[in-house]
Parts: structure tokens; sequence; C-alpha cells
């Protein structure tokens, strides 16, 4: 992309609610714009953020053999009056009418419409267990929206659910889904710990909430340095595996971590101390263990091995993706703006012409640019060197390919790392392959 | 996907209120199931479809530049109070109010929104034309929703809008569009024919509807043969020349196509009767031109070339994305089933085994599926042949592959094809090979 005709508009001015770094950078660099209080309007370049994150979640899923399924943002309250939860969910639930002045809410969650769904669609305990997702917009009518992205009020999430024919199965399915969510944070570059959480209005025995590791987190954490150490993409663990499941369910249970509501300071001092991890944490992604609570309300049966009905055992599973893209950049940016870890950054790299017209500069910089323009932000615009410095490192990509007219002549390009600021001359070519573009030359 | 695993539950009896053969097809083969009156949940494989034509749709926005953003579904109506629609709209905008009495509504479209996001973005003509779109759901309250998800009343919907400096420029957005939506039908492999309409509550002065010709269309049409022959992703049609652009919008002037309401006899009996072609057509996609309508309406101004702030010319350009699903199904779809366009199957193939638990069967199956299990749905099920077949067809991919006792035993398949009906059997290694598959061995 051009950036001299990407749609990407910087703020120089920043509204003062933006409290927070991500919100604030978030709209500096171009990715949001808000429309309604705690609505946003995504921007080519954090859109690309937003799909990069939910395309890793989509793998992820599918990699533990859930299946995607697309539910509609709008729900009767017929259906959530099935599960007693229509009066019981308050003011936070956006209750709507149509013409026919028949009640209708924009989901929030979805335990109820999946559940009826699966009613409606499975018939004997042969076809458990099942495991369902969807990616969809949701909305939570929040009282004070604040945050950016991070409390919006329409917002992305990830939900799963699954379905078992007994509590052994469903424990499995749950830990199947947590290796999932350990994989996906690993990949999208931020240090996500699980925590036993209360199940709130979702209900249910068994709930782990995972926190991203960032000092403005809203939570206070301590946790065993191990979560920091083990690469979850790179384990044998294999989810089919129950041995391998109950493997990862005595880790969890004896790797300590712990929200401050639930520090039990016995236990950790018992940790050497140079395990411990104090710190702060955002919540990305929650899970719980329900049981039958929403099958039995709604009067879901299906017929087990002996013939008898009975009502299979649920969790559900959400990943907060429009959340992400703000927590991940509260955990990874500095004073000059985001680093994106490589995965979800929304360009390979910044292209930064430093003299566009300049003969050398040109062709050095259309060698790069043209392997791969979908990709490469290039920075093509008449601007001075230092606003387009400001610029590239306000946006985060992870590398920045500069090219100025002196070395241009000579082939040479710098290469600049985002995280460590280290800036190193080589020749176009070297530049190239260190970028993993093929076919470039000058 | 293994078709035992599969979330694909097929109907044998379809509702009453199913009146047309996509809707009965789609609930008999598991694509989708109706939630609410109008508003679907998308099932596995209905969503590979819905997802695959979003991609196409991507594709080739992109590659006339068009730059991708997304909206909230939910909007306020102080926005479009700004354009004096609130009011005018009627019944079919569903309007919401939220926990603090604030006036929202679901976007039936999204002229106001992007006119606003546009004005607080671009300063300049210098920094025109921009063409930006989204792919999201959107809602109409239809007074009497049917015909599934082709009158639905939450859709998914590609909206594109345009802003040039001039007239011409904006004329020349309009035909880079219509282009783009050209290649986007013929790679959907249906017929659609650009037809000149009205431009409704959208306003303006130039529009043409595209129509996909179906039996059990809402429109009559009448249009020239060439409509047909012309394959619109071979053409040389650059979108970026400006010639080309005219050329096109005299093709488009001079190439008979008309609905019965605006038919014109005489024009139609001009044509040599060889090339008049009569039938009927859904409508899929829409574009309008209305100039400054928005932009004056709503004061959005930038700075001309003399310096002076002018109004920007717009367009804006829909494609309904999910009434698409139905339509393709009522165009190509026979007695016993639906019959996929290779581009938007939902599965490359059915691979249907015979006798599961058959040593040879089971392996020639197993050398296939292994290809690619992502993308092939394997009919592994212990059901009897004749199920295998009739499920197959009514799911309608492209090709199958039959795999019995006794051929598999001699290394040989069959492979039908899914329009014609004709079955070939053939060695494993070709068969693989028909289909695109490396590295199959059994």
């Amino acid at each position: 992309m051009r950036l001299s005709q990407a749609f990407q508009p910087t703020l120089k001015e920043v509204p003062a609610e933006a409290q927070i770094a991500s919100h604030r950078l978030m709209l500096r660099a171009g990715l949001v714009r808000q429309t309604s209080a705690g609505i946003y309007a995504w921007l080519p370049a954090g859109l690309r953020v937003l799909r990069n994150i939910a395309q890793i979640v989509r793998e992820e899923q599918d990699a533990i053999g859930a299946q995607e399924v697309l539910m509609p943002t709008l729900q009767s309250a017929d259906l959530w009056r099935r599960s007693g939860r229509y009066e019981a969910y308050g003011p936070e639930m956006l209750r709507i009418e149509d013409r026919h002045g028949r009640e209708l809410l924009y989901g929030p969650t979805n335990e109820e419409m999946i559940t009826d769904l699966f009613g409606s669609a499975v018939q004997s305990y042969k076809e458990l267990p099942q495991l369902l997702y969807q990616i969809q917009w949701k909305f939570r009518d929040e009282i004070r929206p604040r945050f950016g992205v991070m409390r919006g009020r329409e917002f992305y999430m990830k939900d799963a659910y699954s379905f078992d024919a007994d509590y052994e199965g469903a424990v499995r399915s749950y830990y199947r889904m947590m290796l999932s969510y350990l994989r996906i944070f690993r990949r999208l570059g931020v240090v996500a710990v699980p925590m036993a959480a209360d199940t709130g209005p979702i209900g249910g025995e068994l709930s782990h909430e995972f926190l991203v590791m960032a000092p403005t987190g809203e939570s206070g954490v301590f946790y065993d340095s191990d979560w920091d150490a083990i690469d979850w993409t790179q384990t044998p663990l294999d989810p089919e595996n129950p041995q391998d499941l109950e493997k990862l369910q005595h880790l969890v249970a004896t790797t300590y971590s712990a929200t401050d509501e639930k520090h039990d300071v016995q236990a950790w001092e018992k940790l050497p101390p140079e395990k411990r991890r104090e710190g702060r944490g955002i919540e990305v992604g929650h899970i719980f263990y329900f049981g039958t609570k929403y099958t039995e309300a709604m009067g879901i049966e299906i017929s087990g091995p002996d013939g008898q009905p009975f009502a299979p055992q649920m969790g559900s599973y959400g990943i907060g993706v429009s959340r992400l893209v703000g927590a991940i950049i509260e955990a990874s940016h500095d004073e000059n703006g985001i680093i994106w870890p490589t995965e979800v950054a929304p360009y390979r790299f910044s292209l930064l012409n430093l003299r566009p017209g300049d003969e050398a500069c040109d062709r050095v910089c259309g060698a790069l640019y043209g392997a791969d323009p979908d990709n490469i932000l290039y920075d093509d615009r008449s601007e001075r060197a230092g606003v387009k410095f400001n610029d590239a490192d306000l946006l985060g990509l992870p590398w920045q390919v500069i090219v100025g007219p002196r070395s241009a002549k000579k082939g040479l390009v710098e290469l600049k790392n985002r995280v460590t600021g280290e800036r190193t001359e080589l020749p176009l070519a070297e530049a190239a392959h260190q970028l993993g573009l093929t076919g470039v030359q000058a």
C-alpha cells in the first residue's frame, strides 16, 4: 500500500478521554475512529490487525476440531426467557423492539442460541463431542464505555461452545480448549496466563480467565515464571490425547497463578523468589464449564447409550478479538508508538523513501515494493524524513527499510528493527532476503 | 471434514413457508437454520460458501484499489438526522434506544457514516479519488421476510463508497466499480447483467442494478446475448485507464438490457432475434452515482486546487453477499439438489466411502482425504449407498469421488460430475490428478 493513497488518517490531537496508551495510539496511528460512545469504525490498518488476530484464532480453533458457524447478532428475547436470563441479565443487554413489537436483543453472548441450534440438530450421544465456535460482533451496553476498544460496547468476539455426554468428556473439552488458547496467545506474541476465576452471569463450576501481562492491566496478578517460559506452540501435547489433557490439567493446577482477588500468600511463598512474577493483567479470554445449566433449563435432551434421553454437558469459551488489539498494544509499545508482534502487524514492514523523485531512491524502493505491494506499507509521500520516521515508529511495524539518496546510489538500504531501534546498512538484496522477499532486483 | 463428525444437520421435512428452491435446499442441506423471522444462523457448510463469496468480492474490490474498512453495525440517529434520512427511511429501519435513552439504529446502509468518516480524515482534493468498502452485517426490518436468505432481515452486504473531485472523476469511479462487479459475478459462476435502475431511497441520477438470471427471479428481464458471452475476467480492460472505462460505458449504453419496468420494445426489436434473451432475474447488486447529495447535506467540504472548499462527488455500490448464496442456488440447481459453481463450493469434492470398514475402501479414501482434509467432505458414515448418493447430490459439490469395494481393490474410483451426472471409472492417481491433489498414494 502506498501511504500517499492509504486511508490512514493520523491524528495529532488526541481527545482528552483517551486515557490509556492503546486508545491514544490507535487514534493517533489511524487504526480506528469512534463513531458513537464505545462504538468504533475500523480503518484499513486497524482492520488488518483485527483480521490477523481472528485468523490465528480460527486456525487454532480448527486445529482442535472445533467447527466454525456464524450466528446472527440479533436474537429473540423468547430464547433468553427459556434459560431465565432475559430478566436476569440487566441493563448491559441492549433490548430492541422490531416493527411488529416483537422483542429482540443484540447478543452479548450466545449460550442460549447455540444450545437451541444444537438441540435442533443433534439426536444422539454418538454425535458427541461437538465443539462449535463463531467470530461475531456482540454488544454490551456498558454504562461508561472507555479505554477505546478495550471496553467498547460493540465488540468482536470469538465464542466457542462444547457439548459432551458426561463430566469427564466435558473436562477434556475444557482443557482441549485451554491448550488452544495457550497456543493462540503465544502466536499473538503476548504472555497470557490462565487464572482460576469466578463464573459470573455465565454460571458454572470451573472457570479460568486469561490475562495478558501489561502495566496498565485492571487486575493485579501473581504467577510462576514457568508460565512465561513455556512455548505452547512447541509442546508435544496432543489435544486428541486424553492423557496429554490430564497432563495439562495437572500443570495448570500445580503452576501458580492468581489474580489479587484469589491470591494465596501461603502457596505463593512456597515458590522460590526468583520464580515469582508480579504485575498487572488485562483479561482477554475466559473459559467456563457449567454442566447442564443451559441444556436442562432449555429442555434439550438427546438419546444416550441406554436409549434414555439426557441433557448434555456444556462449556463456553470466549476470546475478545477487538479487545486484544488494545491489549497487545498495552503490552507492547514505547514512547514513540506501537510495537507490533510479527504475526499481527498490519503490514510486513514500512518502506521509507526519503526522497521521492530521486532516481536511485525510487528505483530501490520500487524494487522492494514490487515484491509484495499488498503487504508493504510504502511511504512515498513528499514529507520530511523526520515526519516519516515518526509516523513509522508510531504505526510500529516490526521492521522499517529506510532508503536515502546517498546509500541508494550504492545499492544500500538501512534496516531498522522497531523493537531494539537498531539500524543496519546493508545491500538491497541482503535486506530483501532478511525480510523474506524473493525476486528483488534494483 | 468427516461427515460423521460434521455439524451439518440435513432436514427431511422442510417447513411449509420455504416456498422457493434455494430456501428449501439450504435448509435441507444443512447450510442455515432460521433463528427468528428473517434471521439465520450459518452452519459450517453455509458459512464456507458465504466466506468464499466474500473473499472473491474482496479480491476484486482490492484489485481496483478500493480499501477495506469495517464500520459498526449500530449507528447514531443523529448522524442520519444530518442527512435528513432518519425520519424519511420508514419502518424498515430498526430503531433502538440504549440504556441512557440515546437513539441508535441498526445500519441498513452506510452513506452517512462513511461520509462523516471521510470528512474527518480527508482535507484536500489531492487525496482523491478515494474508494472505500466494507463487508458487514446490516438490518432491514422487512414487513414480511421470506425466501430464506434472499429476503432476510439481518443480511451480509458489501457496500462501497467513492469520493471524487468532479463529475468526470465520479463517473470513472462508477464504471471502475461496474467492471469490478462484472468480474465478481463472472467468478461467482453466474450471469449477472447490469440494467439501468431507479435510485430509490439512496438517491442520485445514475444507477444500475445487477440481476442474476434465474427462473424464479422477481423481475422480468430482456437483454442482448452479448452479456452472456463476455468473460469479464479475461477482458483486457484496465480499471486504471480512463479510455478503457469509457469503452465500458459505451458498451453498457449500447448493449441492450432492461427490466420489464424499463423495457423499450422499439430498441429490443432492433436486435436480431437470435440475440434476444428473455427471462427473469434476481437483484444481487446495485450501484449509484448521487453527486454531492450527502456531502452537501452533511456539510463535508475539502479544499480544492484553487484553495476554495468544495463538496466531493459520491457514489455507492452494494452487493448482497448473503443474498447471493440464495441467488446462486436459484440459478444453479436441479431436482436432486444444489449445483455449486466451483469457486463458491463449500468443499472441493464429496468423497463417498461406500463401505467403511472395508480395507480397500478405507485405504483408497484415506489416501485421497489425507491430501487435503480441510477441504474435502468425506462421507465416512455407516449409511446405505443410496443415502450417501442423495446427500452428496443435495449438497451439490462439483465433483463426487465414489469408492466401492470391488473397484477399490483394483485401485479404481468413480468420478461423478455433479453438473452432467456423468460417471467415469479411473485409477486413483488419475482421479487425484484431475482433482488437483498432489502426493496421493494408496
